[in-house]
């Protein structure tokens, strides 16, 4: 089935406590399209870069299948930077710049191919990109996700709030869910979230695994226990390419299969981790994949006799 | 299968966000004979209290079917009391007070009826304390499961590390595992831990659930995402009780059958947190603890077909 995903195609600097990298490829919109084009082809982008993002790696994403279309590149203009420290404990980091450039007066536009997309993918991004994008859409999708963080609760409440109404799954951390309903328990957390509109709700919790909700049902994915954390960067990006790339893929979205999704995207996500940027996910097999998605199912199966 | 449980029969008094207790009955002896008494009885109790420990409640235990041959009654002595305050989210506490009382010179008295136990389970006690247990068993056990918490790492490194190395299983929360092993990984922290003696290791993670590891096999389980905590005093040694209460009952230690133990073990952990001090636990049934396992199956289980 048909994806389209929106979100940011970035250049990263990224500092951890096991090295640290120059200008490397990084997104939102970069690692869930890679992530879910494991699933299935071609993935749509919109997105936007400057003239200094290197054709290589464009020509790098085509390879891996995606559509590359809805990439604008704007001449003379420079695409967007972030940089950031990861602490110790690899669970928190500090941003030490972020230039928006390219994204400053990002229009996202949609391709007339890209119409009649059944999957939508909203990367982490302004809600009002997010907005814009579902209004542009001429045909109902089948289902449309949205990632988002705290920085838009801060400082864009309303636009956050009308975009998560227009969504059928909202897909945040454990810190933002608490932040956005003010319930610390995330089981009350959830209820309020979905009824602030979305059918159903992911809540990442990094090395904690994740949570699915809908209505009354939970389901609780473990993260696979790492010996090495090597860069965070990209994992819930990753997570949720997985995920949708998983449905589009199979084209059920039963809370069933939701829950193999939510599976096959922390398989992708525990791949990501391993090394900087969008590096391991480049080097990955279909077959790399659903090994590690078994080693979950070992992680998590008991016999359920009595 | 014969079990021996020796750990604190304690005064609590609890204050949380919902409400504060004047002293209630607590103590990691008493948790883990009540969760334990769900699969074996009875449940064979080393311990001691102060003259001033309700005789009801050592009738309400032996109810449960705790043996209580091993509870030494101090005559003009007073029993532990600890005093603590939860902090909002439920995952941190101060203690307002600890008196040690008759703990201060406990003697582990192993009562002749409970030679030949086959499971013991040493509840968090000064290490010293539970070393002599160990060498006062005249048959070696089938498993020797030992909790302990942080407080012996800072005062008492030299004797915990003896101990450690005389179990079979030790469990501890992560922030513990970290402190233990220097490791932030807990993978990494596991294998290092595992090296000072115990073949098998139980990370507890509160509302994250439990890992348990054996060599290089890991299991991953979840805690039931619940509305609301209403008092974690006990949860892990209910946890504890429940865990090795399974494995006396079912007598097999297979790795395979540890995973179903930590689920029950869980299983009766989210019962306890439900109402202040053992209050909940005291009323469920067995039917209950099952429909609760078959919980966290739902809550776990995914479709392996690819």
């Amino acid at each position: 089935m048909s994806l389209l995903t929106v979100g940011s195609v970035a250049f990263d600097a990224i500092e951890t406590p096991f090295g640290k990298t120059d200008k490397i490829i990084g997104g939102a919109g970069t690692y869930i399209s890679i992530a879910s084009s494991f699933f299935t082809k071609p993935v749509r982008v919109v997105a936007v870069v400057g003239d200094d993002f290197p054709k290589e790696y464009i020509k790098t994403l085509e390879d891996q299948g995606v559509d590359t279309e809805g990439l604008q590149i704007k001449e003379n203009e420079k695409t967007f930077f972030w940089a950031g420290k990861y602490h110790n404990d690899m669970n928190s980091r500090d941003t030490l710049v972020t230039e928006l450039n390219v994204l400053e007066n990002f229009d996202p536009i949609v391709p007339a191919s890209y119409q009649g997309s059944e999957y939508i993918m909203l990367g982490n991004l302004s809600p009002q990109v997010q907005s814009t994008v579902i209004e542009r859409l001429t045909q109902k999708p089948k289902l449309i996700v949205m990632d988002t963080m705290n920085f838009w609760m801060d400082i864009a409440f309303d636009d956050l709030m009308k975009t998560i109404s227009m969504v059928d799954l909202l897909s945040i951390n454990d810190e933002e869910a608490r932040q956005l309903s003010g319930e610390y328990s995330l089981r009350k957390a959830a209820k309020k979230i979905m009824a602030m509109g979305p059918k159903y709700l992911i809540i990442k919790k990094g090395e904690h695994g994740a949570l699915l909700f809908h209505k009354d049902e939970v389901f609780s994915a473990p993260a696979l226990p790492l010996e090495e954390v090597f860069d965070p960067t990209g994992a819930g990006d990753t997570f949720a390419g997985g995920f949708i790339g998983y449905l589009a893929k199979t084209d059920d979205i039963s809370f069933e299969n939701m829950k193999k999704a939510v599976i096959y995207g922390s398989a992708l996500a525990s791949f990501c981790v391993e090394k900087f940027g969008t590096e391991r996910l480049l080097e990955i097999t279909d077959a790399d994949v659903q090994t590690r998605v078994k080693e979950f199912h070992k992680l998590t199966a008991f016999d359920t006799t009595l």
